[in-house]
């Protein structure tokens, strides 16, 4: 595990949100970080489908750890903004997403993410997500 | 407790992620809706903010149901699409989001909604959020 | 005119997107800008109403230049992301954006606008957007 | 030419804002529209670069048909919302707008577009767009 990698293993263990949604980091590379969760029953909306947060919480957290892969030791990113298109009803047994930069930069790091739901072998894409990346 | 704040919520309680953050509904009035829930430990990010998820939780569920005071009893919405720009730090005792209907529709209605930090008597805005919510 | 009008009048001037729009200033105020335009034939999608780029060019630039009313001189803004929700059909004699300032900054100010058709005496509310700027 | 193809190609003609700008169809595939524009110096913004709105027109035109080509014929598509991430100051020759289908769907479509700008050999991204299309 090289030092990116542990930097945002640490840094996602703080989270204490990720924890709550039970997500676990599945892969960091440079620029592209993929996070999975469980869809619990702590997490749904009215119609028992997972709540529209955790593809957010996941597809966030996600694009906000690729950007940190492009920047410098001892940075950390904020969310600026950031815009979620819902696909399709979130069921399943997890969602995974990935997280992805589209531009670094020092003062703002464009970011998407696609977060799909996986039932057994099938996947479905349940959410598409494009933002701005702060780092301080 | 007219018909609409007593469907809104009915429909709320129905969602876990709410009780999860424990939030709850403040006020129903047609076209806003607002919402509150404590910043708990177990919703927070790396630097021991609120994460925004739960900003994007609040304002999204409150926008929702904001679009919901404008239709007919039966229907329900999901959220199409929304963005949020984070204005400030989630840092206080509670995250208070009122939801509003900008135009109502029977295909889409569109919505925005304000979360602001709440300490002591003092409010700060945190979040802006802008999007579509689609009645089903 | 003061200052601050002054320096946007000049930078308006400038921005031949303007002039081909045949857009002007109608009032600049801290914080707030407003810009208009009328509905010509050269600015049209396939039904007849106005592109949604013209409501999209009014209301950026009226959001940039609110931004720019709460920068230092010398300054100027550029547009980092922005979002517009389309509300109704943009006809009618002129379009009226009003942009505003919702959290100024140095690194990314936040902003919104709304763009009106106006005919005659009656106004209607055509888009709605809210994007950050970014000073450089 | 098929008839999609056809169906694009006339609309496209009826939009004298694609016509103000220069703008012309390079390609129509199946969920993929690339249109593209000289960057002329009647669509500029105050320091010489191509102004957003032109990326923007570009960007949500190419969009727009994209999600044409997946309805029946007889239909129209008018966005309902769509945000856009600039990327690098459009500088250039010609900006390409590639638009391109995430999810279809009769109710709305969930759209997104490239666009490059395009200097003799080399293209740079310029603007990044996700947005939702409402057939009519």
């Amino acid at each position: 595990m090289d030092g990116i990698e542990a930097r945002i293993r640490e840094s996602f263990a703080k989270q204490t949100m990720m924890a709550t949604f039970g997500a676990e980091v599945v892969s960091v590379a440079p620029g592209e970080v993929v996070l999975r969760a469980p869809i619990m029953d702590l997490a749904k909306q009215q119609m028992g489908f997972a709540h529209a947060a955790l593809s957010f919480a996941l597809g966030d957290t996600a694009a906000g750890y690729a950007a940190l892969t492009t920047l410098p030791e001892g940075q950390e990113v904020v969310t600026a903004e950031i815009k979620i298109n819902l696909l399709s009803p979130a069921t399943g047994d997890w969602l995974v997403a990935t997280g992805r930069v589209v531009k670094p930069g020092k003062r703002l790091a464009v970011v998407s993410a696609v977060v799909e739901a996986v039932t057994g072998d099938s996947r479905k894409d349940v959410a598409l997500l494009q933002g701005s990346m702060m780092p301080i």
